[in-house]
């Protein structure tokens, strides 16, 4: 069977490229006897493979010098306990929550805080609204002495993205923002924030890998009993190999990265996922039929929920589409309908072809 | 270049046959259109593989009904702090120390111990040996109500075996041991112990995946701040997939796990890793020039650190043995001289070219 367009919200494809080269190079990396899964993450070869994917991974989204780049383990979920764990350090820190994950780094980080020292508040909420949206500056209530601001800046589920920089939080404090399903798909001030974290399996690579981005100075100051494997002091002064770190998923993110760096970086690529994301939310706010529930500043290019007019066709929608070669486009089970995921690596053929299927569908049964 | 003889201690060599199998399905696996790291980890196809992974491993180990297998992240390094975690429940364990590992193991459950409540003993050790060996029966000063005694069952670095379970702690507290190190490499019967955990990268597959047996009545009683995604019976609960799991990394461990069906099963394996650590203890033994230090009964089947007797010709033996297509012989930082793991997808050709070149050079320079 030929490569279908894949619209999974993560794992998520991944450009066809990389996986031709890493299975042209599964028993062999470069001449070396061995593949990459194969090699001591201390020798010579991988040194090479993971060298080249930080630093691929600075130049694309200038990444400034004192900022730490960690290849991490867990998850963006682990990450949710292990922030508080790393940062709080007895003090309070301030939560917006505009959807799943913010909500549930929000639940977590509280339930570090009463075990360790510490306090968590929230600083604001859209989470109950119908129509989605990210936290306005006038629903924000900061807390100018928090230890950080954490935000998702892209809700998988819902759909909701901080399109701008101008929607951050206005603050001193630190800014922590989960940008796992949008991190590399546009231009970002790192500057901004005093740590990034992102999942790798939506725009960077395999699933079992999650990056973390941390201003130098935030870090040291881990709660006492913090695992030393998930303290980022300790990995920083490891360069994150503490123990064995996923060999494997760090190669093949430093296979996007260079492709990446092929199309153009991070500003050639955003002008794609804008021209994609455009297309898409045009169509569906041209038609009666699809309908999406985000407000127009907060629609997010990575991530885009539609329900049909008529749910009771959601299955035979479901079903065209996957005969059709448009595949995982169902919607998260906690919100239902429909959700077509354009990372970096949806061509925009891709998004005409699911255009053209939706407009048949309409047209058909609407 | 054709493949070479890998003797790295891990991540280490895998089976051809998986590799090449890998590589063949990277963009297309079994006619979905897509590779297996662009699946959503909830969909028809990944619950296919990794439902299949977990019985081929229950069924390679026989493991009983009331032991949940989970696939985790952080390495066993991150089991040393999680297993504190989910198993102290305010009492007391008993820690054996045999090498670098166990050490480790103990170490960092001393401090979580610190910090969520409940003790740590040292119940034995033969760490500061100089012929390394596992703690005898007479040496073991066990506490009777011990909430665990942990141990590690191969030493990886000093290449420390229990070659026999008769050689386990006499007791009824529960044994959780880090089988990383030999795993999959000789029968073992599960019910012998608590909790087992092994990471996946010396005879399961890629860095990034570890593997938690434990029985069931032991989880569900974690300390109160255990981050979700480290509390066992919350990841049982959820199937291993709280969150996203290493897909990949779960896909190339159920190759392997059919590769060692398609072999015989552990038994079959286990009659060949015997003959491959026969072949060279018995060489290194009947040698002047190399020589092993660990004691005859506690020499590890997986893992022979052997030391050259003039170690100034180390880095000549290392650079001979690489332009032979043997690689990856140097021995831990922390010990010197050399290492050859020899794990199950080792073939007993490659031991074989090792006992000759080891020969050759022992009798041009020894």
């Amino acid at each position: 069977m030929s490569r279908v367009f894949n619209f999974s919200a993560g794992p998520a494809a991944l450009p066809e490229t990389v996986l031709r080269r890493a299975g042209e190079e599964m028993l062999d990396w470069h001449g070396v006897g061995c593949g990459v899964m194969e090699m001591s993450h201390r020798g010579k070869a991988f040194t090479r493979i993971v060298e080249r994917a930080e630093a691929d991974f600075r130049v694309l989204l200038k990444v400034p010098d004192n900022y730490k780049v960690l290849f991490l383990q867990g998850g963006a979920t682990q990450q949710f306990s292990q922030i508080p764990m790393n940062l709080l350090d007895g003090g309070s820190a301030d939560y917006l929550v505009t959807g799943s994950w913010s909500q549930k780094a929000f639940k977590d980080a509280e339930r570090m805080a009463r075990n360790i020292g510490g306090s968590v508040r929230l600083a604001g909420s859209t989470v109950a609204d119908v129509v989605g949206r990210v936290v306005p500056h006038a629903e924000m209530s900061l807390d100018p002495a928090a230890r950080y601001v954490h935000l998702c800046t892209n809700e998988t589920i819902h759909g909701i993205e901080v399109q701008d920089e101008s929607q951050l939080p206005l603050t001193a404090a630190p800014l922590v923002a989960d940008m796992s399903s949008h991190i590399l798909s546009r231009s970002i001030d790192v500057s901004r924030y005093g740590l990034i974290y992102a999942g790798a399996q939506k725009n960077i690579g395999p699933s079992g890998l999650v990056i973390v981005i941390v201003r130098e100075d935030l870090i040291g100051r881990a709660w006492v009993g913090t695992p030393p494997v998930m303290d980022y002091k300790v990995m920083a002064d490891n360069g994150s190999m503490l123990n064995t770190p996923p060999t494997y998923a760090i190669y093949i993110a430093g296979l996007v990265f260079e492709w990446l760096l092929d199309q153009g970086g991070v500003a050639a690529i955003e002008r794609a996922n804008i021209e994609k994301a455009k297309r898409l939310y045009a169509f569906i706010d041209a038609s009666d039929f699809y309908a999406n529930q985000v407000e127009a500043g907060s629609r997010s290019r990575m991530n885009v929920p539609f329900k049909l007019a008529d749910e009771a066709m959601n299955d035979e929608f479901i079903a065209g589409a996957d005969a059709a070669g448009l595949t995982q486009l169902k919607g998260h089970k906690s919100v239902g309908g429909m959700r077509a995921s354009i990372y970096n690596a949806m061509p925009l053929g891709g998004v005409d072809a699911l255009i053209a299927y939706m407009r048949d569908f309409a047209s058909q049964r609407g």
